[in-house]
């Protein structure tokens, strides 16, 4: 099956010449079903990009009646992000304009909601699928107002006309997967919202996940998903257990500004997994591959800054375990108060493994070294 | 009388140089009272540094009699934004290494307060002075565990590091003024917490204030006041009406990257007024005067950004009286699709005067262009 | 008359958009002549947009036979240099993936011509046009070669493939003006090549002038003249005086970032003027102006950078006339020594007047702070 | 033996912060022989700067008859290049404010010696030595008219005032070595000037280095040896051959912004055993290791760069043998055209092997993607 092609306006420059983004969207057998997968959010993240066009093959091979639904792709989400450069390097995590962080930018509904409990009680006891498409509608509602909003003179920042567009094509999702990378050099994990996610975590073929009992605020995947949390708690709350079929993924595969073939390969296998067992590809003698992921909460990566500025030298590699006490790294530090440099050790706080390790080896204070995952 | 001059060491550079703060404290007759007034927390905010450098003189030439208390000055507060630079212009609005806006980082002891109203109870019948003592007592307290996060091997980001010190100087102070401009080009104003701060702010010279009834978060004067407010709001809800001596001010002074007398001259004549009426300054037969400053809500300054990339012409000026309907501006906007560049105008939504306007003539589409202040 | 209007790839992005080049050409009663005008090739410079807008609305209303030979006009010629931003500041004068000044980059076919001699003896006694027509042909043919190296595996960087494109479009014409500004905060003045250009440079409007007696080297302006300069001294060399129909010139109109209505009538006035002198604009009962212009050497022009790091005060204005001796700015210059803060008075080492002034007033050591030029 | 450490001023910034050099000086046995060494020119390049804190340790333990003459190291010779940041990334090439390149600044004594031909004829018959400090005085003369210009009230650019500094240290050295790394993933190299340093060049223990028979301009190491070179040419002309006792060398050492031990490793070794060899240092019954350098021209290395924008995927590796026609890497495009992204195939036009490869596997057209040494 082919897919359906679309170029949407994003953005005007100052030169005239116009970014937009392309969305590919394979169309199967009609289902309620929609599956929304984007890439490369943040501007040095590119592992997303070969996943998706990898996905986009795979998918161009099936047959309609091997896809239940709908899989919308959009492979390099962030042009600004991505094309943007300081010297040799593909800087993009925060615009370079006002310093805003690309994915902590989103409209989450769940802010704005006014009478969420008076919506439960409204729709208490109809059908989950009639409270869904309802409490969407409601959700559109509210998201619309930013459009009309964009369209006076006054207009918005540029965050805002952006975040329009991106949410346009996934707020009516089921499933979102938003692929992204460590911006320094990390190992394949991805954020997990806690409950029903949990076991589908299994089936992405990937060690790590960071289990979300806390929320940073404004990223693609919240924004996507507290509305509904928000929802099935607040009938949980009045008495109803109740599940909406939906689900938020955050993929992190390999480093910043790299395309490792193993990260690549990580996502495409977990991705159709993923779709294989949520029905939405049936894939005849397709076993799934299910992994022990191993559910972490933030509080157990504890990441390192220097504490003197200087050289990083002998630090301990991606993946290496770690027990307390052991050296992680050395800071070679100069000074101009006519002394000898000096070797600073870094010892570890905790026993771990080695999760995520910075780019570069030079720091000033304060800058990031590296990160630690620690057991329980 | 001399100042006490210090130096402080703040930031180990990758080189091995040092970037430190130098505070220039005036005591006066002793007295419990404490006045920090810093400036060019934003790198490119540079008019309260001449502000200081007038006031350091001025302060010189007082008797220790004139002096009813202690004021430190920190002029260039931050220098790793003032020495920032992308081209010839000094861009320091946010940290170029992990894009945090530098006045968005500051420890909020009302966030980490665990039982305000347990304080309060125990402290309902004392006098004010005993309770601002021991509330301060308490916040210092919690303040000092950032310091041991700081040296442990783990340490801290740049921006903890930083605001650590900053806040150490001044987190103790009754009257706290931080010195701003417009990061494009701005009139003077300032910002001015509401209740018993709305009658000291007509001692600052300035015509115009922003009442902060919303906050944005973890700024510098709300860092150090939302505490004492919080404070006395649960005094009130439980039944006694108590003020502290605690004030926090900011000053916005012109504009960006640029040094203008006029803004300079009003920091200045202000600022002293201000101590003047607050009795630090003792100053025989000086006549304050008062300025029947407008306090307006944050709602009523309105942005205006560009709906689409070009080239800003014929814009309003800054001051200019709008009516509702009033061209603003003009965007020449080129294109890539063989058409004539076209002439978009845009127009007020509201009536008002123009309070701020972008430096930069050229947009990209959602940049920003200029602010209308209406009246309510 | 309408313009033919071309839009030309340029350079597609690492997102998959494509920036590109937009050409209004007029062409009139047909003649061997040849116009080229483009503006905003340093990204921050942007007057010559509006001047070339006024010009296009201006041209579409002439008939035909006012037009002897074509125009063509590139607005926005550099997106990649307009669209570039750090914080709100517009700063493309320099590319920031590789720091080439994007007006140092052009192929200038004096430095690879193998064998000017031998061309000048060949065509010793032909007349002027064949000349022209013959060294044009011989230059292209080794222009070609750049496309040739693209087109290899190997490609060619950034500013070679787009050095490319600029000079394909202008390497045949006539007259050559590229429309810039200062960088900071300047006078209208324009760039002039010695000898019969003088003359011309009397029709601009503008009252000063910089001879180009040297090069900086691989401007867009010498890139198209020094082989016809070049071609016109071996002939005289060898005892033949010829001048070619070929002028270059850069104007420099008002300041970067701003759209100075002034700067831009200046501009669409100056190039009416001298297109109606060179004879391809036939304007019934026109009189043109011609001003006085004053040619000065680049000698002449004295830039003053910063002594110490610190705030620039009271400096002197653009324009203000300056005797030597004069004071013409003060640096307030912070230290981290314990000692106060120190004004340093900066004198003028000439006579003369303010010819250009930075557009921030704080200054690390060694930055720019304004330039002044002195009578010979 | 211990060095002298002496700490020099360098520049002061806006924030009253000063910059500064370090030198480390180990003074042996007089003589005549003084041996330069600095690293960290460009601000990513920080393995040299381990290389020196090894070399400190080194010297440290000799014995002053074991130094003949007199070693001054300079480690982070660029603070300004190694403390800037943008976004995570070291990006220190080009000065953020100008752009110009750190290492095409220096000041070229050659291009303003006026009459070298009547120095030559002056000393046509004296000894090497008293023709050495000749030439060294007179060059220190011309040299010091740099300080007088940065002392005038119009002062002179940071890089003008920068590399008087850097030279003041290093002009009346014998030998200077330069340490830099690749600003992308490389190979260990070094760059020799022809003649008799070719011999020396043996002794880095070093596989490559490239043979500078043609110049790009300005860099440290050709700034310091051009006007020797021109001056035993001059000598050879009029007809005496005259070696001088000076070496130029830069070393690159590595990828930028890692501290890969392997590459410290290299150039402790080299310099030690290069010193050796010229008798500055005395080693009982040290063996120097030779190495067979293969001495390659510029023009034998072929930078590939990106046809067009994309994502670069299966790139051959640093140090891989190529054949002419093997496919180098691929570039997964996306477009904008409502097409499917494509894999475009770009094959080596010779044999050779990687010699350096880009950090970012994401490109816009024109872009940088590897470099391919190919035997003559």
């Amino acid at each position: 099956m082919k897919p359906i092609i679309e170029n949407l306006d994003l953005l005007k420059l100052a030169s005239g010449d116009q970014l937009s983004l392309q969305v590919y969207k394979f169309i199967g057998k009609k289902s309620q079903k929609k599956v929304y997968i984007q890439s490369n959010l943040h501007g040095s993240e590119i592992v997303g990009n070969a996943v998706i066009a990898q996905l986009i093959d795979f998918f161009s091979g099936l047959k309609p009646d091997q896809l239940d639904g709908e899989i919308w792709l959009v492979p390099i989400c962030n042009p600004m992000g991505t094309n943007q450069r300081n010297h040799f390097f593909a800087t993009g995590r925060y615009n370079s304009y006002d310093g805003k962080d690309w994915n902590r930018i989103f409209w989450d509904y769940q802010k704005v909601c006014q009478d969420l409990e008076g919506f439960v009680k409204a729709h208490f006891n109809l059908d989950p699928l009639t409270i869904q498409e309802s409490f969407l509608k409601q959700q559109k509602t509210a998201f619309t107002k930013q459009l009309d909003k964009i369209n006076r003179p006054s207009s918005a920042p540029l965050f805002e006309q952006y975040r329009y567009q991106l949410q346009s094509l996934s707020i009516d999702a089921n499933y979102v997967i938003d692929i992204h990378s460590s911006s320094n050099q990390g190992i394949d994990y991805l954020f997990c919202f806690p409950g029903k996610q949990e076991d589908s975590a299994k089936y992405f073929n990937i060690d790590y996940g960071i289990l979300m009992n806390t929320y940073d605020g404004d990223a693609f995947d919240e924004a996507f998903m507290k509305p509904w949390l928000a929802l099935e708690n607040k009938f949980k709350e009045l008495g109803r257990d109740i599940k909406f079929d939906r689900e938020s993924w955050t993929l992190e595969l390999g480093s910043g500004m790299q395309m490792k073939p193993e990260s690549v390969a990580v996502g495409v296998a977990g991705i159709k997994n993923y779709l294989f067992k949520k029905n939405v590809l049936k894939l005849p003698n397709y076993l799934p591959e299910i992994t022990d992921i191993k559910l972490v909460s933030r509080q157990q990566i504890k990441s390192y800054y220097a504490p003197t500025g200087g050289m990083i030298q002998n630090r301990m590699n991606l993946k290496q375990p770690v027990k307390v006490g052991d050296k992680l790294y050395e800071i070679l530090s100069f000074n101009k108060q006519e002394k000898l440099p000096e070797i600073i050790d870094i010892y570890a706080e905790t026993d771990g493994f080695i999760f995520d390790v910075s780019t570069s080896y030079s720091v000033n204070q304060g800058e990031y070294v590296l990160a630690l995952l620690s057991p329980e």
